[in-house]
C-alpha cells in the first residue's frame, strides 16, 4: 500500500515537472522560433511635448498608444502645461531621471533641448523626435510633415477646385520656416504646373483670427477676381471665412486651410473652407514608438561601431498628408 | 484498494486537464492580452528588383529578411536579370499572378512600371517602393536615400578632412537626378558653411571607371592645389583611385567615395579612398517589410474611407547614410 502510494507521488511529481518545463517551453517558443515582435508590459516608453493642453497632439498620442498597444508596452504622456522652453527641459529632465525605455519628443526649440537629449542618449536611453525637430541634437529620427510637400498638395487641390485658372492669395507667417515652406511649395507648384493661375499677394496672418480676417478682407478688397485663398495654419483659416462671409463671398472664393481643429472642420462642414490639410499626426506618434522599441532591443540595423556617422534608423520621415474636403470631413472629428 | 486507485486517476485527469488548458491559455495570452506583432508563415512578402545579381541589393534584401524573421512571415526575392524595362514589367506581372501578402519594389523606370503596380494595388496586394521611385503610382510610400542630404553629408566629412580650405572638385553624372542631387548638397554646403573652400571644376564620370580615372587625371593636372575629389558613384570612385596613384597624390588629395562595393572598400582599407558614403540599405529592405505587413494586417492610420488623398503611411523616408573611413571599413565587408 505505501509501495502504491510513492508510485503515484512520483507520477504526480513527473506531471508537476512536465507543466512546468512545457510553460517554460511555450514561452520561448512564441517569443523566438514562430517570431513576432513584443515588449514587456514594464517597459515604458514616454512622449513628451510642450502646451500639453492642444488639440494638435490627441492624434499624436493616439498612434503613440496605438504602438504601445500593438507591441504590448506602456506608454505614458508628459508635457510643459505652458509654451515654456524652460518649464520643457524640467519635464525632460524629470522623465530622464525615470529612465524610461525610450523618449519621443517635440522640441519647442530647435537649439535650447539639444544638450538635454544628448544626456539622455549618452545615458542609453533613446530618443526620437516629432513634428517639431532639434537638428543639432543626437536623436536618432525626425518623424514630422514635409511642409513643401504640404504646399504642393495644396495648389494641386486649390487648382483642381478652380479649374486651374484664375488669382488666388497666401495667408502665412512669413519668417517661420514651416510656414515659408508651405507657401513656397504653394507658389512653386502654381508656377511650374499651372500656367493660367497667379499668386495675387501674399499676406501677413500672424497665426491670429482677428489679423487673418483684416489682412483676407483687405485682399478680397484690392482684388475682385480673386478666386482662392490659401492660409498655412488654423486660427488664421477661420479668420479668412470670417472676411469671406463677411465680403459675401462664400462658394465664389475657395479657402483651403491646414490642420484639423474643431473649428476648421465644422467651416468645412458648413461649406466655408472648401479644404485643409491634415497632418500624419497619428503616423507620428505610431512610427515614434516602434523606432523606439527597435533602438531598445537593439533591433535597428546591425552595425557593431555604431558612432556619430552612422545612422541605425531611418533619419528623417515624411510622415505625409491627407486632404480634407465636405466628403470627407467626419471622418476627422474627435471621435 | 480499488477506491484509492480511483481517486489517484481522478488527479492525475486532472492534472491532465490542467496541462491543456494551461497550453491554450498561455497561447491566448501571448497573442492578445500581452499585445505583440506577429504574423503566419504562409504571409509571403516578395521584394522586386532589376539586374538582380547586383551586388547592391544583397543589404536591401538582408533587411527584408530580418523583418520578415521578427515578424513571423516569409519572404521571397525576385528580379529581371538584366537591365530591361519589359523584363521587370513581366517579373512583377508574374509576382502579381501569386497574390503575395505585400510587394517592396524597386523600380527600373520612373513612369513605364506605374500602371502594373496600380494593377496589384486595385487587386488589394499593398506595394511599397524603396531605392527608385515611380511617383505617378498609387504605391504607399517611398523608401530611400536623400541624395542631396548624402552630398551634404560628403561636404561636411571633406572639410573635415582638409581643415575647411582648400580647392576641391566633382566627378559625377550631370543630368541623372540622384547623382545632381548628390553634386548640388556638396556644392550648398560648401558655399553656404565653408567659405575657404571651392569647387576648381565638376567634370562627367559617366559611371564608368576608365572614363572617371582620364577626368580626375585632367583635373589633377590642371588644378595642382586640388586638395580633395567627391565622386557621387561607386565604379567612378575606382577611377579617381587610380587616377590618385597614377598621379603620385596618394595621401595628399582625399577622395569621397559612394557606395560600399568591394572595390571602394578595398580602396579605403589601403588608404587610397579616404571615405565613402553608405546607403542605409538594411533600412530599406527592414521598413519596407514592416510597411507592408501593416498594410496588410490594416494595423495603419485609422480612417475608415480610405481614398486617393488620404496617406495610411508616411509617405517618404529618408533612410539615412553612413560614413566609412578606415576605422569602420570593415564592419562594411560582406559577412
Amino acid at each position: 500500500m505505501k509501495k502504491m502510494m510513492l508510485v503515484y507521488a512520483a507520477l504526480i511529481l513527473a506531471f508537476l515537472t512536465y507543466v512546468f518545463m512545457y510553460r517554460l517551453e511555450d514561452r520561448r517558443t512564441s517569443a523566438w522560433e514562430e517570431g513576432g515582435l513584443h515588449g514587456s508590459i514594464g517597459e515604458n516608453y514616454v512622449m513628451v511635448t510642450f502646451q500639453s493642453g492642444m488639440e494638435y497632439w490627441k492624434n499624436i498620442l493616439k498612434g503613440f498608444e496605438d504602438g504601445g498597444d500593438a507591441l504590448g508596452v506602456s506608454v505614458d504622456y508628459r508635457g510643459s502645461t505652458q509654451y515654456d522652453v524652460e518649464e520643457q527641459i524640467t519635464v525632460l529632465e524629470q522623465v530622464i531621471a525615470k529612465r524610461p525605455a525610450g523618449i519621443a519628443l517635440s522640441a519647442i526649440d530647435s537649439k535650447a533641448l539639444t544638450s538635454t537629449i544628448n544626456k539622455a542618449v549618452d545615458a542609453g536611453i533613446p530618443v526620437v523626435l516629432f513634428d517639431a525637430d532639434a537638428p543639432d541634437s543626437n536623436a536618432y529620427s525626425f518623424l514630422a510633415t514635409n511642409n513643401y510637400e504640404a504646399g504642393v498638395a495644396a495648389a494641386d487641390k486649390m487648382a483642381q477646385l478652380l479649374g486651374r485658372e484664375g488669382e488666388v492669395g497666401i495667408i502665412t507667417q512669413p519668417g517661420q520656416q514651416n510656414h515659408d515652406d508651405r507657401s513656397e511649395g504653394f507658389r512653386e507648384t502654381l508656377t511650374q504646373r499651372y500656367p493660367a493661375m497667379t499668386v495675387a499677394e501674399v499676406k501677413e496672418g500672424k497665426g491670429d483670427t482677428l489679423v487673418a480676417k483684416g489682412a483676407a478682407a483687405d485682399m478680397l478688397d484690392k482684388h475682385p477676381n480673386l478666386k482662392g485663398i490659401f492660409v498655412t495654419e488654423a486660427s488664421g483659416g477661420m479668420g479668412v471665412a470670417d472676411a469671406v462671409i463677411g465680403a459675401d463671398k462664400t462658394g465664389e472664393v475657395a479657402i483651403i486651410g491646414f490642420d484639423t481643429n474643431k473649428g476648421t472642420l465644422d467651416r468645412i462642414s458648413d461649406g466655408t473652407i472648401a479644404a485643409t490639410i491634415a497632418q500624419g499626426t497619428w503616423n507620428m506618434g505610431y512610427w515614434s514608438l516602434q523606432y523606439l522599441f527597435h533602438l531598445h532591443h537593439g533591433l535597428t540595423v546591425p552595425a557593431p561601431t555604431l558612432g556619430n556617422d552612422v545612422s541605425p534608423l531611418p533619419t528623417r520621415v515624411d510622415t505625409g498628408i491627407s486632404i480634407v474636403t465636405r466628403e470627407n470631413v467626419n471622418d476627422y472629428y474627435a471621435k
